[in-house]
């Protein structure tokens, strides 16, 4: 392990997102001697803490990389495109939490419990995959290395922190309105969900949206097809069949997983259970007799991944069901962000790239 | 069809689904010279309305049922069990909302538009289907006639009302907790969700709660049971495999489903759209370009099953994802009673049973 000390960034940082960021580095084992917190120009000028020092946002340009370390990236895929290849230039290693670089054949796509081996061929970009796929990679990961992994049918019940700061006080407002002033739930305004980008805003207040990201050709969402393109490359089997539906639910934080595989041998459900029980990051909650199964509210602040509801299919030999909740914002984003930076320093794979494989915008 | 005029009486009419079927009764093409609505002692006396009339609600006894024609029954498994047989004694035909009698082989299990002709064979009592399988069973039957139907996988998004008042009550509680007081979701307190009778209860406030109904023996709940044996009750076909994993979400009205589907034929979409699109009692709203698909916000209060998001499995040939959404208090439940009602009346088929198949308690 390296003896560095670390100037670490974060772009994006009065995000839903970004200032869980900041928490995790402050929980972090990451030795950081100071850190820096970009936003747009709206924010900059803010002060925000780190380990109760005030830190000044400031605002994320070209030239603002210079002596940076690490830079964890969560402002939107514009954002990324547009800085995160000036942050490599800099010298930074760049962690982006976006999906701008995820499918980029020079950018490794990481769950560190999964395949924190992959960021050794690092290019300087190294990508957090999509919250819904990170839960389901590291339930998934030890039942497909001891059994095999023919195929994934997902359910998804995502919670609408996913969707940033603005959803979830869209989300708030709209559930007020129909508690306290009595709006019937389709006669409220929406602004920004399902898809903040898309033509049409739906309520989410006692709804469920199934639609998460905006659609591709094949009537699948973008969402839908992150699930999975991003299990395929970091499993590093394209032959891992994957079918994801995504909706999003009046829930704030942590997504729930209703997923369905396939093994490719017979894997004895106490056998699929005491994986999972020892995979890293994860934990088992499964049992029926004392209703024991992961719940949201009790995954929220949660660093882990919970399994629970594993049964057999009632018909397929080799079926399997279970329910997969966790922290949206921290597994599924803030946590692995930073500790994919932990493992790049553990690896000690944080310095300059020589070789800048990313276009300057 | 029948000149007859019907005595119709609701059991359970003080209840969420009880108040539906008499809104119900109140819009149907069904002959009615006289309602009587029965609850507990604790609610007779109560005054309702039918057509702008005063009803008094009485208590529901042994000797309630003389002069009865038809009776609706959705007031718990357990008052179904007791006063049906007394009901059908007295010469009424019973439709029974509960999920009491419903695997009883001398019971038809109907949803009309799927099959009004196992009426026919009936002995004084027809059930309705469970809420979350009825709106399944609209959505699939045209397929299955079309192309067959090989397996389902369904994950349920369902509403809070399917637990009855109490749990609507319950709901809104918490929920205005957490938006008004600013509790944690996690610290909410709750008495009825997941299930009444079961012995622990969890928040369903900005929750997902896995469990609907309680724990059977192989790790699969009572609802999820429900959904594979009534399809194949439905469907009459014992080979369908049906596996459901079933959840509570924070939606007082309508049930979502993601379910998956293989044909025994390869179903192209167009045709699978065209035969929903045709079925009575379906609609199609599937337009992913116009961001056009079912929600829970719209379907509540209608009596039809809306849906979309109908698309190929990407990897499996005959495999299809869509997404389904009822109004679980109507179509679910009141309608669907009232519907089945209005199928005896069209078949001739209201009239007392000689031989009486159920147990006097």
């Amino acid at each position: 392990m390296s003896e560095k000390n670390y100037t670490v960034a974060v772009v994006g940082a009065t995000g839903a997102v970004g200032t869980r960021m900041i928490q995790m580095l402050e929980e972090s084992t990451l030795p950081i001697k100071q850190i820096r917190l970009f936003a747009t120009y709206r924010s900059a000028g803010k002060i925000l803490k780190f380990k109760g020092q005030d830190v000044v946002v400031e605002e994320t340009t070209e030239d603002s990389f210079d002596g940076i370390d690490i830079a964890l990236f969560s402002a939107g895929g514009g954002v990324s495109a547009k800085f995160a290849p000036y942050a490599v230039k800099a010298g930074a290693v760049v962690v982006d939490n976006t999906s701008h670089f995820r499918m980029n054949a020079d950018v490794p796509l990481v769950v560190p419990e999964v395949n924190a081996h992959a960021l050794d061929a690092h290019n300087g970009i190294i990508a957090c995959p999509n919250c819904s796929t990170i839960q389901m990679m590291v339930a998934l990961e030890p039942v497909r290395k001891q059994y095999g992994l023919d195929r994934i049918i997902v359910s998804t019940y995502q919670a609408v922190s996913g969707a940033g700061a603005k959803a979830i006080a869209e989300a708030e407002r709209e559930i007020a309105e129909v508690i306290n002033d009595k709006v019937d739930p389709k006669d409220v305004h929406a602004d920004i969900l399902p898809a903040g980008g898309d033509k049409k805003h739906y309520p989410i207040a006692f709804n469920a949206l199934a639609q998460i990201d905006v659609f591709t050709d094949n009537d699948y969402t973008y969402e839908e097809m992150k699930m999975t393109n991003e299990t395929k490359k970091i499993m590093e089997d394209d032959s891992i069949k994957v079918s994801a539906t995504c909706v999003r639910v009046p829930v704030i934080l942590a997504h729930s997983e209703s997923v369905y595989i396939e093994t490719k041998e017979l894997a004895p459900i106490d056998g699929v259970k005491a994986a999972i029980s020892a995979f890293p990051g994860a934990i088992l909650e499964d049992d029926p007799s004392q209703q024991i199964y992961p719940q949201a509210v009790n995954a929220a602040g949660r660093r882990e991944t919970f399994v629970g509801r594993i049964r057999r299919d009632l018909d397929a030999e080799k079926g399997i069901h279970m329910w997969v909740v966790s922290d949206n914002l921290l597994k599924g984003a803030a946590w692995n962000s930073v500790q994919i930076a932990e493992s790049l320093h553990e690896r000690d794979l944080v310095h300059p790239t020589a070789d800048l494989k990313f276009e300057l915008k």
